[in-house]
């Protein structure tokens, strides 16, 4: 047991971390164990991992048990791809984004994230392209056979915006500074991946959701609050190894720690308050917004669903996300009622309006 | 005469800028200075501009003319926020972008950015919107009741991908570095802010084009062409201006005088050549695709070369560019011929799939 794990395992050994309240149906795909070696596979053909240590960190990121239960009624060969990108995505953000030479440097990482959109965006390789570029265009190639025209650049427009969340994570980082919950909330929902993962939905599921219906703002939202859910969650997930980690990472607790001046204890139960009032929200209004929607409209919406459920059962049980032995391997006690049930819009402007439409 | 002014007119004394070959319709909406009343009126309401100074370099642009002439057929009351966005976009450019205190600081631009970017798109107001934030939550509000949420929604995206491409500008302005051409062209295509002008034209015209075709191959390719045109031309425009100061500005020029180690008289001749091949591989997928498109389409696809043709007559008559009296006031001389004529594709991997689509 190395120093850093006693030590976070001292800052969290008191903190009694509450159930996840998430009363939404749990699903997985049949193929994720299929999926799972053709994406090993493809990690050992793309190159990747530039060692075993890192292809051992990929697979032990369970992205096909992730993305598995994202789309759990998605065909083996649509569900592939999303699962290669999940791949991708958690190699790139451990050596690029939350860590790494580039993790507080904007004025390298900007040119690099752009130069890693561009490969994704472009129809052919070219010979510049480092390892991560490689492989995402290779990724993108996969997408552009398997989905419409619509599904690839909505997939493109929700990457760029993520690498751009990743921008003012690695600016903030750069500066030494940490985020009111305004601007930190604002950033999540770009930095935190979830635009690109849930765009995969209908790439995976088949079914192109019309436009009309996609940029919805009542959709927008939606897709926003889903996002939301699963990035304070991963917060949540990921509390013990970051207090483990020798920089101040950016998440809800030590925003709220900064700026409100709590005790652990405390952003802990108002992060869970928050996070269980924006759930009850999404809830609400998926169920008024699905009566309306075509049969793909709806299928994402499950999708967001089954996402946020998906990602709360994956994260209570990765490794990436575990300190020491206090792995939950077995069953997850749920909680079951929220922290906070107020209907009341969270009064921060950036995301109120997720309450008026 | 500043010194500057005179240093930039000695380099550009003995060059010889070849006319711009633009053989695309030229035309102008007769609301042109009704709007630009309107927009006036705006500026002083909204309080972008912090004194007399900002105030008449923000008049100077002719922003109203600049998109009277993209969206020639609009009505009155649809061009004015298109109108309004453009004032907006130039002062902020200038105060924020190409120039002033986050030009060169990407750890503080990108979160100044992406709160702007939020400040467009979220529906409410919020107390701690800065002046150019606010003002863009103003101009949001107004495309929000004129435009559909799909228009709106690709407003919003294209704007987030312009501040990412003005983030790898400041980006490399931090660290001295000039990109190869390659990667100035990626940039470019974003920085120059021709994907929010662009996305303009349907909100201002007032049809909605379908997103099967918005998303096809060859539209994403004659939208990104028109793009690099213009931004071409933008160079072009600015050379004597940006010669003149001090900091070594990004602009086609610099980046073939660093990179090739050609004379400014061969980067000319050579950046001319580029820009005509894309323009005439513009005009001959135009000429192509139109046939299958739909009447919204085909309006969007006439008002990228309205705006090829309007920016080149705008930037060669507006102030904002100009150096000491050399402007052409007058007639424009055009020039008869392209500079090159190959249809073989640019053999640059960012753009070369422009000619396979």
């Amino acid at each position: 047991m190395s120093p850093q794990r006693s030590a976070a395992e001292d800052l969290t050994a008191g903190l009694d971390l509450p159930p996840v309240f998430c009363p939404l149906e749990s699903a997985i795909n049949p193929a994720c164990r299929a999926v799972e070696r053709r994406a090993v596979d493809w990690l050992d053909g793309v190159g990747l991992c530039a060692d075993a240590r890192e292809r051992a960190k990929a697979i032990g990121t369970h992205s096909a048990e992730f993305y598995s239960r994202f789309a759990p009624h998605a065909d083996e060969d649509r569900l592939l791809p999303a699962v290669l990108w999940v791949y991708w995505g958690f190699a790139f953000d451990d050596a690029r984004c939350d860590a790494g030479h580039y993790s507080a440097r904007p004025a390298e990482f900007v040119p690099m994230a752009s130069r890693v959109q561009r490969a994704l965006e472009r129809p052919g390789p070219a010979a510049g392209d480092d390892r991560y570029a490689a492989a995402v265009h290779d990724i993108g190639a996969r997408f552009r056979k398997l989905a419409s025209p619509v599904q690839f650049q909505r997939f493109v427009a929700a990457h760029r915006a993520w690498l751009a969340g990743v921008a003012w994570q690695v600016a903030n980082q750069a500066r030494g500074h940490m985020p009111d919950l305004e601007d930190y909330l604002t950033m999540r929902l770009h930095s935190a991946g979830g635009e690109p993962t849930f765009a995969m939905l209908e790439i995976a599921g088949g079914s192109e959701v019309p436009a009309a219906e996609m940029e919805l703002p009542a959709m927008r939202a939606l897709t926003e609050m889903a996002i939301a859910v699963t990035s304070l969650d991963n917060d949540r997930h990921s509390l013990s190894k970051e207090l483990g980690e020798r920089h101040a990472s950016q998440n809800v607790y030590s925003v709220l720690l900064r700026h409100n001046g709590d005790s652990l204890t405390a952003a802990v139960q108002a992060a869970a308050g928050l996070r269980d009032r924006v759930l009850l929200r999404f809830m609400d209004l998926r169920q008024r917004l699905t009566p309306r929607l075509s049969m793909a409209g709806r299928g994402y919406v499950d999708g967001l669903a089954y996402g946020i459920r998906g990602n709360a059962e994956w994260g209570l049980r990765v490794p990436r996300y575990l300190v020491g032995d206090t792995a939950a391997a077995g069953e997850i006690a749920w909680a079951e009622r929220p922290a906070d049930d107020s209907p009341e819009p969270v009064p921060l402007p950036t995301i109120a309006w997720w309450w008026d439409v």
